[in-house]
């Protein structure tokens, strides 16, 4: 019987594979670079020969393993990667590709489900089967599981919090091209957007008036120091995060709630913020969800691929 | 091998029932009285005689059942039922005392869901894998059902859409408790308390002005015959609905909406209105997700309690 299974988390400059005892046990972990010239074509070749490499060294056996789990950063359908600009890639079926090299069960899923999946199986969302992963960096982004399994959506778009229309008066466009979309106040960008469009507007002070090129986390740490405006800016991300995962709530009810990504690092200062708006805004009955922040950070992406074969 | 199953919607007043061919093929359906009283103590004995008696009719013996599925008007929960008020039912294991009689496997699913899964089955969202369904009454409620099977939530709250955080300036009450819920202006009663709110405040003419217990179904005729005011409602109703519908669909996407209740018996007028605002306020990628209106009517509950079972 299988023992083993292999997650790849496929980046644009890098690789990252890991390989699990099947009970999510990580045994060894190492990165190879992606190398997208020639339209990606040298990548799934570059992965069986790492893997193959991996295995002798480490005397096991491919029969030992269940199978390979990758997941990419773009959309996916039944194995299939529409699109992926990072890597080059058009129409490439990479379930059939990569299974012809392996010989082995795959399963290809997009980047941000398969964390959130692997948040599920050893992170922070341990014992759930049911859980959204929430990821604040540039954008907003959000795996949904439901029932242990990836929700990917009839067009892909499964997940896609960051366009969820909430701001009903906002007159600045979101790079989606609607207005007052979740991620134009409460994803990093957002943030330092709000925090730009404020100062101008202003004649008060603050400590933030003085940097170039601010950054969101210039702005946390200037609201965890007291100043005023940077601190409304951040109430006012948590209120519509909060507001959001109530509107979620009211759709799937999910176990747990997982925070993970770079604004995530601002710790329990901004995860608390969300959770009490979020119980502000929530069905009496859901107060208790439990919202945490992810615990596998850079590793969720090889735990999650990995997970999917099992 | 088994070729037939059973459906049940258990309601506060009648209970109606379904038998069916494993295809989705309806042999027949009948009704039979709830008795509430005793704490609702009667209510599986009745159905379970009704079920052996009409098999008895049909010359089908219990073996050739796969099983019988049973919607509940409540929170469900693993085939417990912790609370429902109108069976007078506190606690009941109705999955174990209905196998218990019936000696078939048993499925329980709340009312809502159940109705969702039967459109998936046999009505407008067949083929469909992922679907919600929308259900337009005095309240507005949902039934979420992901790779063929219903949602049902932590809490058990999932689909709960009319409790969604949508109107961020509400200032009256929904009746949870919360301000701002989806169901305060897009089901029957909220269409009927924000036109009030309008007649008081205004002294512009409407037909509806003299109409003295004034029912959603007078505001969509005074709209479809013109009223201006009554317009308004409408649109509002719709546009608030359609925004909802982008947001599920940010988490969800899901292959198609199916629109039911009474209020969907406006037809076409009100369903095109939710259509186009979803159309404006969706992700791009998401423009044609489909959204019908229901087609089995009140048979949903028993198609859909039948399907549990397959």
């Amino acid at each position: 019987m299988s023992e083993y299974c292999l997650g790849i988390d496929l980046g644009g400059t890098t690789t990252k594979l890991g390989l699990f005892r099947k009970s999510g046990k990580l045994i060894e972990k190492w990165v190879i670079p992606t190398d997208s010239t020639d339209n990606g074509m040298h990548i799934l070749l570059d992965i069986t020969e790492s893997i193959n490499n991996k295995l002798d060294i480490l005397g096991i056996n491919q029969k030992e393993l269940a199978g390979v789990g990758i997941g990419i950063p773009g959309p996916v359908k039944g194995g299939i990667v529409t699109t992926c600009v990072n890597l080059g890639w058009v129409n490439r079926d990479v379930k059939a590709e990569l299974n012809n090299l392996l010989k082995l069960p795959i399963e290809v899923g997009n980047d941000a489900n398969v964390a959130a999946l692997g948040e599920m199986w050893q992170g922070s969302g341990k014992g759930s089967h049911n859980l959204v992963m929430i990821t604040l960096g540039t954008g907003v982004g959000s795996g949904i599981v439901i029932d242990e399994k990836i929700v990917s959506g009839f067009f892909g778009a499964a997940g896609e919090i960051g366009h969820m229309p909430i701001l009903h008066e906002e007159t600045t466009y979101c790079a989606c091209g609607k207005q007052g979309c979740l991620e134009q106040v409460s994803s990093a960008t957002g943030i330092v957007n709000e925090m730009k469009k404020k100062l101008e507007c202003t004649s008060n002070l603050s400590v933030l008036k003085n940097i170039d090129s601010l950054t969101a986390k210039d702005i946390f740490d200037a609201a965890r120091s007291g100043d005023i405006m940077a601190s409304q800016v951040i109430e006012n991300a948590g209120y519509w995060l909060g507001t959001a995962l109530a509107s979620i709530t009211s759709v799937l009810d999910p176990d747990v709630y997982v925070i993970g990504g770079g604004l995530s690092n601002a710790g329990d200062f901004f995860v608390d913020k969300v959770s009490k708006y979020y119980r502000q805004k929530v069905l009496h009955v859901c107060k208790k969800t439990m919202i945490k922040k992810a615990e596998l950070g850079n590793d969720a992406g090889i735990y999650g691929a990995a997970r999917m074969v099992l």
